[in-house]
């Protein structure tokens, strides 16, 4: 019994919280440890070179004997695109719904790690014993389907945890949010929630996916000419509708873009797109058809330089032109960080004399939010009545607004987590309380290299990008303690070297002079020498140009 | 006579069509060339280490002599910047008004350049007769007071230049946009109108700035502690609305941040703004007042990195602290490419237990733009009924949208004219068409260097950004042909190097052998040498890597 008391529940983030993305949630009852989601998050601006970041995940790799498995909600690159990298360290188990296992199989194919990871199917209706945590789901709507939330029953009480949702009151596909099922979680009663705050900053309801297929359909219909749609590649619902829209309105439809062609081609084999049969035609097709019965559905959408439809837009595709005329469908809005690449995309595709249909879903109505409201957000809260809510999924600032919504229905600010990735939350006893904190972070996959560029490497990245690089080397006599060759100074990414010969010209002789003057007075040690080359070179250069480039002095001895 | 049909009338940009900022617009009939506003733009994300962009005025410089004159229609940065630049190459006096010349005197003297600058005083009520071209001008509304249209009579007709314009029926200053003169330019016949297109995308009218004073001193009514305020320094109207409700609610105002300062400082001597006696403190003071009796108005809205609000924000402002409780208004909307840095200003000032208002000003009421929408851009149009239309002051698909606008109050589509810099648009006898190209483009300045950062060093910029750097450092033997010193590489944002030992000494043995294996086979020029040490070591490093850092092989001999 009293080791009974001595268990704790402990919750945490290993990624999503206080971020966009990388979604990672753990749940800890004694030796049994639930994971929710794996995600990847794309750099920011400030990860020169970098290509994606996940989760640092030291305490379940530390803990491995532990970890019962990986909990997927849906097959969003922000929910399971970190696998890959996660499990060659970390060997456990990993759940998911049918779509959602048919993505992730897809990745792990392309890494070469089918074969060695564990992978189980589950529906809405699976429960699993994962140790002394009983896991059950309920379906949820989101913008892609077999969308799940968690709930975990443990020995402290029950843990649910929404994923992604909204509430599609119309959903395209038939397949309504779990309302009883979540009705009868919050009725058995709830301890703490973990619900999704990426639209909490914005009021009302999101709007129904089902309203996109209407306004689409009018669009297909009112354009004389070919009618590209560039859309998020996982929604699976707009690209059923543009199929709708298509078949409606006597188009065929090409797809364009590695992403959206490997979506189109799992979620159709295992029963998610419902395509007719001749439906899909060739990208070669579409030039030898009439052009106003083509559909051409892309990536893109967040005009993303290699993308199919900014290639388009730059008349740089191979096998499809924009042509004056052609109607583009900007089916998305864009995410932040990304309105200017949207922009540019925009104007080039009006300057090839396309009509452009783009702007937020509410002004264009050919998008809405996978996510949900306000409104929504406060009834997923009504629905499970928890003792304590930790917002996830989010800024700090959303997370903060989620918080508010959560006291504005009832639920005591004290108990709201707002938590940071690595902050845990205690309940012990039914009392909640924050914990020590586990190590969590970013780490930074750069080509193949996972977490070796930290933030000296960034640093030095960010000085060359500013005002480049001036190599100086120079060739010393180590028996004379004179320049033998040299120096000799190369630069790149400072000034435009052929109209800078005066310059580079008396930064030599400064170099030189510098050199001359420490042999003379018998200071040969390297370090010094290069601390003073530097510093008087340095300076030099910001008199004249007001730039810092980095200088690399090197000194080669013979 | 004949030489008179021989003359035309041409228009043009240098800068402000198809990219927000940078402004310069040229109006030449034969020898006399009449400039409006010289403006500058901060740099796009790929220009790496860029401080800011000017307009290239080589067509300026050229035709020296026949430019009459400078005309500026406010004193905004992207309007006036480029002035300090622009008149080291083009001797030529600047006209303006009040508070105009009052900005660009501060920024000439701070550039050394007063004396030598002619500035010529003037009110919307002036006249100037400019060669052959007359100016006059009208009162618009825009965030800046002393903002006007320029109305340009030529032999050829007249061409009407708006300026940044909205048109509110409240505005704060009692200073109404010239419907009347408007009208009556109109009634006289515009041939060409030149019209702000900054907010064509967006449906409706602009809200009053007045709505915002309501929402400010309702906000600081209720704010039980400090109050900050971050708008845009040159916002001077709003600045007036921050002192008023400073006044009303019995509270002190503190300015903080350089530009701020600068201007708040320049509108009051000029009597652009109405401070109260004893309204001002010092930041100092701040911290010995109550907190319920001080404002501080604050640069930082668009989350600027050194900003006064993102230092406070980060808590490291020299002077101020934000507390919890305090309440913080950002009053602005971000500009494109900027919600990120303002999200995460608005992140950290939750974090220290700040009320955060944010957010678009038709949700957070403490924000209206100075651009007029749609209803007010055709309003401009049916006021100047003008022969042929060109949209100014937007990216491509907001002058394209201005342009249906004006098809929508019955411009012909062919008088409409969509251009990019430098093209021309020519009228003669009253007929308009488009003319040869003049040179334009982008100066990048970097630090004293004006125009000498070019396309091959922001290539190499972004390439060191990316992957970094190794120079590969070898001393040869002139006589014996063999390697005296060296190969020593160095690396700088490649890898860290203390991890990557394994790597650079496997990369080295690949440069010895292939030096070895080249000088064996009596293969001596330099440049063949450092080719193939690129190559062979290149791929090395991609194999091992995923990287392609820039390599620079450096041959010493002696």
């Amino acid at each position: 019994m009293s080791k009974k008391n001595n268990e704790k529940l402990s919750v945490f983030a290993l990624g999503g919280v206080g971020e966009i993305g990388k979604n990672m949630y753990v749940v800890q009852y004694a030796n049994d440890i639930v994971v929710v989601d794996a995600g990847l998050k794309f750099p920011e601006e400030d990860m020169l070179g970098i290509d994606i970041v996940i989760p640092d995940i030291s305490y379940l790799v530390e803990n491995q004997d532990k970890v019962r498995g990986i909990l997927l909600t849906h097959g969003h690159e922000d929910h399971i695109g970190g696998l890959p990298y996660i499990l060659k360290q970390l060997k456990v188990p990993v759940y998911g719904t049918k779509l959602t296992l048919g993505l992730v199989e897809a990745k792990l194919k392309e890494a070469n790690m089918l074969g060695e990871t564990k992978r189980i199917l589950i529906n809405a209706d699976s429960e699993l014993q994962l140790g002394t945590i009983k896991a059950s789901f309920f379906k949820t709507n989101h913008s892609i389907p077999d969308s799940v939330g968690v709930c975990l029953d443990t020995p402290e009480g029950t843990v649910v945890h929404t994923g992604d949702f909204k509430f599609d009151q119309t959903p395209v596909n038939g397949q309504y949010a779990d309302l009883h099922r979540m009705a009868e979680i919050g009725r058995k009663g709830v301890l703490m929630l973990l619900s999704d705050s990426t639209n909490a900053e914005r009021p009302g309801f999101t709007g129904s996916e089902r309203s996109v297929g209407a306004e689409l359909e009018e669009v297909f219909r009112k354009a004389r000419q070919r009618v590209v749609v560039a859309t998020f590649a996982s929604n699976i619902h707009r690209i059923q509708q543009v199929i709708d829209a298509a078949e409606s309105t006597h188009r065929k439809v090409t797809v364009i873009g590695r992403s959206m062609v490997n979506v189109v081609t799992i979620a159709s084999e295992l029963g998610y797109l419902n395509i007719p049969e001749g439906m899909l035609i060739e990208p070669e097709e579409v030039n030898r058809m009439a052009a106003d019965r083509v559909v051409i559905l892309s990536t893109g959408s967040q005009g993303e330089p290699m993308s199919a439809l900014t290639r388009m837009a730059r008349s740089t595709h191979r096998k499809v032109d924009i042509l004056p005329g052609d109607t583009v469908i900007i089916a998305a809005t864009p995410i932040p960080g990304n309105e200017k690449f949207v922009g540019r995309t925009v104007d080039e595709l009006f300057r090839l004399g396309a009509n452009v249909i783009y702007g937020p879903g509410s002004v264009s109505g050919v998008h809405v939010s996978g996510h949900g409201s306000q409104e929504e957000l406060k009834l997923m809260l009504n629905l499970m009545k928890p003792k304590y809510f930790m917002p996830i999924h989010g800024e700090y600032r959303m997370l903060r607004q989620h918080g508010l919504l959560a006291e504005s229905v009832g639920v005591d600010k004290e108990d709201i987590f707002i938590v940071d990735i690595g902050d845990t939350v205690e309940v012990q006893n039914g009392v909640a309380r924050r914990g020590a904190k586990v190590q969590s972070g970013n780490v930074l996959i750069d080509g193949l290299g996972v977490g070796d560029v930290g933030n000296i490497v960034l640093r030095d990245r960010k000085l060359l990008s500013q005002d480049g690089i001036l190599v100086v080397v120079v060739t010393l006599s180590k028996q004379e303690g004179n320049i033998l060759s040299g120096p000799d100074i190369i630069s790149r990414g400072f000034v435009y070297v052929r109209e800078s010969e005066g310059l580079l010209d008396e930064a030599n002789r400064i170099v030189t002079g510098t050199l001359n003057k420490l042999m003379n007075e018998n200071v040969n040690e390297w370090a010094s020498l290069k601390t003073h080359v530097k510093d008087a070179l340095g300076r030099f250069l910001y008199e004249q140009t007001r730039r810092r480039p980095m200088i690399l002095p090197i000194i080669m001895e013979v």
